[in-house]
């Protein structure tokens, strides 16, 4: 276990400094970094200008460095100590602006004079930089040179997928995205987790279902993603899961679909109540990450986000205090086997039936006491409960739920049972 | 505002001291005060012995005096001072009776000893007198000289309505008696508010719905009208509203109707929980208005009743303290607004579809903010959560009562976002 | 009433003696001491090693006499005193044998130390005494003869049942156990108070349902049962009660069916509500009796088990204490009194439907005041409920449960309402 959490850790370490965005090679190099992990992730390109649903890709934005500089050639502001100091998607600039003109394009979140804020604008052209509330009242001079080395121009919005097949054309999706600068909570847990639950569906010798991992930008990601792929994605995902903001230390969190009534929802809730029974729920009206876009009306997708500390929430959310003391191994570990445990019960969610009529004489085959006595009966309770919900109206996370009985204590169950013909799969028949 | 809550108390305070019942010319009298307002409203007469369902509209009351009378000619029970005095449907008498026989007549409501019960007895012919317990006790004379001037003798039941035609046949009923004597809160308070929403509807540049308003007597008027116009009724009716006790100024009641589960329930609890959040609910084992006739088997109106107080639970119901100094300008005035709520939320109540797929670029449009830094999201939340679940599957209330927004703050951005085509509208394609 | 709870208590009195078990003499004595009060009960014989669903018959098993004896000649156990003391279904055995070998057959219930506990063995041959925790630290010779004078041999399981014939095919099945030996809660209690159903059911001058009354040993009893009889089980049964540990002075407990839906549950919790509101509800995880095998997959009867403090939960479950002191004339009277009024319920639970449009004019029938004045109207509140409710979408429990009245006050309004032709019942057209 505590292997699992070291490598997702100085994976998101190496990964950490990268200027990510929405495009542009920050995204790309850091999605090579995954792909050199895991080969078999494809990288897809899709051009600035195309048509997805009822957006645009955007231009592409490539940045080489920023500050704001001093009459004496101090940089007070400097892009290569954060890269959270430049607006996201900001315009170059070169020209000497009065200390007014520099405040006019400063952001700074006051109620946190510490941290510096994490700023984008996507779809307006502006240049900007966001400072610590504190740093900004020291910048006392008349006149600033301001720099912004950038680039905004048609280029492409990049991607990258992995489909890994199983028995059944169902699916089961994942999706993070990968397009923020240097946060290590609401960035680089999400993809590291995913990786890792990619090489865990990569070791099984056998899957049900086929499984779809998605690495994107927020937002125009997963609308470019869905409207790419809408058909294949309607026709055969059963389950979507967002991750995002996976490795700190706190409690976990959903995000329910928005009926909270897919399977999603379903499998997310009964592993927690079992296994993290201090896990929060979110309604999806509290939905802000791409379960927004998988879940929206004519996409439809069954889609929950899973967190642990939920974004908005924590208080260092998009600021420069999400660093990788935020995160931990443990951390990332803790949400890795959730999710292990989540898709084991996935797996195994078939409608059981029991293959006779009438409850098994389960004695002769060693499987009951033979002597009965008060308490006798508590060693076989969870067997004798999963075949009397066992009639097909059910599936397996429905018993589970019924009797009180957490998954992984059913399926060594299932194997024996079944191993004595005395349970069926409606779905296998 | 004041101005609506003045009118309507004007009107009620100058029909007070009317003598109304079930049939006759109180009722008629007080009917036209109401037309000589607005004259659209018809006035109809249905003959005594008309069968109407399991019913027969009962022979016509009217009376000129009524008092009792000692040896002294002092009049200790006088008609002319409140027509409370009598009970209801007296038939007439004129004779001396001896102390015994006077209170063999007398109605009292000893646990509210000053005053005076308002009591009927309209299906078995009876006379009598209605007096404050504390009244009785000085009634200490050997005989007396009683004198009901009335006549009980075939003529009609009066009742009005009114029909204002929409675009669609599909109507709201709203209905409300006018057949007790002089009270405030449990006679008039109705018909007045009634009144303003009649000329509300009417000053509607455009309506969707048909509305049907009703004035009758209590229970045998809506029996007579239900029987007289069934077919139509359950042909169009969608929600109908019994107007009753909404007068004063304490807190919004409804009655739920047979299975709480009505259009009607839904548009109540959902203006209430809003905007007058310690309203009270009662179900429909508590009804005791004309809903217990358009919500009885056979009939089937969605109906719910609609109260300040309700009806059985003041401590002036039915009594003579229930007088014009229970109802005031402001709580009549409260019911009109919540009622044109009420009206503004049907007429919008439409099953909206949003236009494309996926969440709409609401930027583009101008609708959304362009710097995205914390927080930023919270202007737009009720605009993108109305979105999320405008997926035809959700009436504007649903959606109201999903995303916990009131329907007056979705109203302008359903406008605003039927102005960019981004919302269509399932029952107008 | 004290007659029948007196009348019980003694039948059970006089049956407590006999060792029973699953098969046997003492069954088919017990059996008989019920047929000889109610002669039409019919006695079957199902051979050992019939098949069963998955189960096979088993051996019979006989005993004549059982002990421990010292040395000495001293009889330190002694199934003469307590039929308790041998371990059911006990192989024979005639041997001398260490204190130690003793001690591997010996069943105590150590944290109950005054108390012999019951243990069986039935469907694995072995031999073995039952003793109190403080008797088995009593027994410090070095050798012991031990001696069961049982058989275990090839023969028959022996089971009761009665159909009493009803207007309608469609049943009520009871059914309880009679396979414990010396217990009287956990035994007798279920057998008496059966009987003295049917004859209840036997005296009735009309029947709606037919009844079915069957008489099993436990588990083995009830599949053989269900296996011989399933097609018309299934066709038929409507309700299904399992009556055990019903003799006690304590709450009432219902085991709910597998989804808690059935006619049962609902008949069951109406009568409880009302009139013992202390009731406590049992999930079908905690069955424990019969209704796991009425209840299960395949056979699916709409049972729940009654009782009155639940087997599992009193103390004296399954040991010595279990004794005739447990049991009383008004526990056992109470059960069946509780019984009674819910097969009343029962055969009144039709859909009734008002035969008239609206609310029916009760006043012109007598059934309602004629004056009105506060007040007035609670007298027929029940009696408008009704009418409002009987609608054609519910049965009288559900009514019962909606207007919060017992069935008891319903049945005379309905008998008063029918007889004025002012209700229909819709299974009756």
């Amino acid at each position: 276990m505590e292997n699992h959490g070291r490598v997702m850790y100085e994976l998101a370490g190496s990964m950490f400094p990268i200027c990510r965005s929405i495009t542009g090679n920050g995204f790309r190099k850091s999605l090579q970094m995954l792909k050199d992990v895991v080969p078999e992730i494809q990288m897809h390109e899709v051009p600035s200008g195309t048509q997805v649903f009822d957006w645009t890709v955007p231009k592409e934005w490539n940045i080489r460095d920023a500050y704001v500089e001093t009459k004496d050639g101090e940089k007070v502001i400097d892009f290569t100590k954060t890269n959270l100091h430049v607006l996201g998607y900001s315009v170059p600039v070169d020209q000497w602006v009065s200390r007014e003109e520099l405040f006019s394009h400063l952001y700074t979140q006051p109620d946190q004079p510490d941290w510096i804020p994490y700023v984008t604008s996507y779809y307006k052209e502006r240049w900007g930089f966001c400072v610590s509330e504190n740093q900004k009242k020291t910048l006392n001079d008349e006149e600033y040179h301001v720099v912004i080395d950038s680039t905004l121009e048609d280029g492409s919005l990049t991607y990258g997928d992995l489909v890994i097949k199983g028995d059944s054309d169902d699916e089961i999706l994942l999706s993070t995205y990968l397009c923020h600068p240097s946060m290590a909570n609401n960035e680089l847990s999400g993809p590291v987790v995913q990786l890792e639950l990619i090489k865990y569906i990569q070791s099984l010798s056998h899957r049900r279902y086929t499984y779809r991992f998605v690495f994107i930008p927020e937002t125009i990601g997963s609308i470019t993603y869905c409207s790419q792929h809408l058909e294949e994605l309607k026709a055969h995902v059963k389950a979507c899961f967002v991750l995002t903001c996976v490795g700190d230390d706190r409690d976990y969190s959903i995000i329910e679909s928005r009926y909270a009534d897919s399977l999603t929802d379903r499998v997310l809730r009964n592993v927690l109540r079992f296994h993290y029974p201090d896990y929060k729920t979110y309604s999806f009206l509290e939905r802000g990450s791409d379960e927004r876009q998988y879940g929206s009306p004519g996409v439809d997708l069954p889609v929950c986000g899973v967190c642990r500390t939920k974004y908005h929430v924590y208080p260092e959310y998009h600021t420069s205090a999400d660093d990788m003391s935020l995160i931990s191994p443990e951390g990332l570990n803790g949400t890795y086997e959730m999710m292990v445990k989540v898709i084991n019960a996935l797996e195994y969610n078939y409608h059981y039936v029991v293959a006779c009529c009438g409850e098994p004489q389960l004695g002769k085959r060693g499987l009951y006491p033979t002597i009965s006595q008060k308490g006798s009966y508590n060693a076989v309770k969870a067997t004798v409960d999963l075949l009397a919900y066992a009639d097909g109206r059910n599936d397996l996370i429905g018993i589970s739920d019924l009797i009180h009985q957490p998954v992984d204590v059913l399926i060594p169950i299932i194997n024996k049972m079944r191993a004595n013909d005395l349970l069926r799969v409606k779905e296998l028949e």
